[in-house]
């Protein structure tokens, strides 16, 4: 057996004993949480590693920043985890049920998924906010973090197992996956006999990595090449604010904007006004012929590849449009399914957009910006599918979870 | 483009179309069931020359017969795209639903999965099976059935074909992949631009092949490596006559037994009893040292391989464990996850045994034969499923479709 194999066969094991650790769970995850506040120094010390490491390697600014641990970080990991506890249990709800004609009574009732891998970059919060998630969700968790947060990620992990052994659990409901080789993260996604889902959290590069050498189920996570489209009957002052909101609020999260589709018979009033208020964070648009002709020269010309890029950035591709089926179409075209957006005051285009539109959030006349677990009411996140198996959107707890059907009778035969 | 990709982007312009066919979905069924009465002499033709071609290559018997249709069978198969006709319509059912505090409206809604592919084996009536749940269900399918059914796959997916575009639908809602090469089944698993999701139906060979090969998210189905328990309280008469249902009313299906476990305390009383049932249909035993020194020499040892195999066959498995846990821990080494039964009159094996063994279906007192998607009220069955993402156990209509947040504002941002 390979040290994944082993590591894999473990977790199985720690797997069946979480199955039915019930209200248990929450002492372990109060054990995590005050191990974290009391081992703070620890995981900064190891944080000050990979933070020497970034820099001597070049890493930027916002990177490091991401990467860095301080007191009051550690105190929100910790009651990260807190918040997890209190979140209701989302194992063994009876999701169906009924009794059969032949008298068996059959129920459908949520379970844990059992083993969950979660591959993830550069943030070091991750690794106790998806474990307490899992553990939450009654499955051990594999966690395969970013060389750049190794140090952190360990002292992490370390301080997370000791705790569940503390707290009488199996250590191995939590482990680390503490080579970083792009090796051991292929082992990881093929380890097919251990792993019931495998959820890669991070940029395009690493989701497109999993889904081709994956083997064992995988959830894919995060890219949001995300549009609004302003309808002929817009609220004009209502579209440049939400387009305004949904691309500068946060410009490098998934659920920003990158593209704005504006009808034509209210491009050349709406566009002025989008484009003021753009300008206040000076965000660069690059425009069709017919935007440019009402814009100006100041608008770069959008090429295919721009409609079809997520920037992450301040820059938004605009695209003047025929009628809202081109909009569609549009949207059907360079989507990655993730969040759109329609600006109407028209109740049959409200209606086919959201029909018509096959992405994970399909919003009218609000920001797409709200595509997120906290925002929809779920406690906390995974991450959120853009595939449409199992879980679709933002995934919380109750997406961690899998079910089985259990049938009491008394003697049936078929 | 290869042949595959210009068929998938057909099928997903049909998928397009069909997210809002709404009941007009029954329209085109219909269609379908008239025209496969009426295309009847064709099929036969067609299905003429697999058997004859299934004799040539030395086809067994039973395959043939699984193999070979006839007017009773095709009316059987227009049928049973009626029934699926006749049942409700999966798409536009609101799972959840509230108001945010920020007065935002939030639904979740099913809607389809988009494009569907079925990899298969031998039996024709897959064909028809399989692309009435799908277009059911809005989704466009992509079948690939095996070469043994060619001309009969051919033939009743042109008849399928033209009658959709007779209906007014594009004929690419359904399509046959033709070519059935194994080259072509591997360029199908990995077709992740055009397909949400890819079942395999099948034997255990070709859904490793799948798991193996896929990029797109598959939904494992079928394997059964099922267990009846029979603990120290149980009726024996009544575990005889489970048994003999379980292992002998269709010993070549994925929910038929293949090992029972009996309590020590019970083991010299029942498995006489058992074996009794048993001989009525020859079945030949396998058991362990304990089981043979209680039925004696003409029961053959089991081997470790004989615990792990999917039998499919009148052979049984029969191992005297210590307790409930040994049973359970049994099952969690040898089950593929599929379906279990404890006999059992004590209350707290029961809810042990429900649980803790970690399968699709869970049976106290009853025959794993029930685990069935017409037995369990779906109303048809696509499969299956024996993994935990997305749909375990029996999959219907409702696990043929995905879903989408629809979310109503009047200008939030956030």
């Amino acid at each position: 057996m390979t040290q994944l194999e082993i590591m894999g066969a473990n977790a199985k094991n720690a797997a069946r004993f979480l199955m039915t650790a019930g209200a248990k769970k929450n002492d372990a995850l109060h054990a995590i949480a005050n191990a974290l506040r009391k081992h703070s120094d620890e995981i900064i010390k190891a944080n000050e590693k990979d933070i020497e490491n970034g820099k001597n390697s070049g890493m930027s600014e916002s990177l490091l920043d991401r990467l860095k641990l301080s007191p009051e970080r550690i105190e929100g990991m910790a009651q990260g985890v807190e918040q997890v506890a209190a979140l209701a249990d989302p194992i063994g709800r009876v999701l169906d049920g009924r009794t059969l004609d032949n008298g068996l009574k059959i129920e459908k009732v949520t379970v844990p998924m059992g083993v969950i891998g979660i591959i993830y970059e550069a943030r070091p919060n991750v690794t106790s906010d998806a474990a307490a998630l899992c553990l939450k969700a009654g499955s051990a968790v594999i966690l395969r973090g970013g060389k750049e947060a190794i140090n952190s990620n360990k002292a992490v992990a370390t301080i997370m197992r000791d705790a569940l052994g503390n707290a009488g659990f199996p250590k191995d409901c939590v482990a680390l996956v503490e080579d970083t080789s792009r090796q051991s993260a292929t082992e990881l996604m093929q380890l097919s006999d251990y792993l019931d889902v495998l959820i890669p959290r991070g940029g395009a590069g690493l989701i497109k990595s999993v889904v081709n050498n994956a083997k064992v189920p995988v959830i894919e996570t995060g890219t949001g090449n995300c549009h609004v489209y302003v309808d002929k009957s817009a609220d004009i002052d209502m579209a440049a604010n939400i387009i305004y909101n949904a691309k500068t609020s946060r410009p490098s999260v998934c659920n920003a904007i990158e593209t704005v589709l504006v009808h034509k018979d209210i491009a050349s009033e709406a566009l002025p006004a989008i484009k003021a208020e753009l300008d206040k964070k000076n965000v660069e648009i690059r425009g069709c012929e017919k935007t440019r002709a009402i814009l100006g020269d100041s608008v770069v010309p959008a090429t295919e590849n721009d409609y079809a890029t997520e920037f992450l950035d301040y820059i938004l591709s605009v695209r003047v449009v025929d009628d809202i089926d081109a909009a569609i179409e549009h949207i059907a075209k360079y989507s990655t399914g993730h969040s759109e957006s329609i600006i109407t005051n028209d109740y049959a285009s409200a209606e086919k957009f959201t029909s018509c539109v096959d992405s994970a959030a399909v919003y009218v006349n609000a920001s797409t910006r709200f595509t997120d677990g906290g925002e929809f009411g779920l406690g906390a996140e995974i991450g959120i599918s853009t595939q449409k198996l199992h879980a679709r959107g933002p995934m919380g707890l109750n997406e961690l979870t899998s079910s089985k059907y259990i049938i009491k009778g008394n003697g049936q035969v078929r």
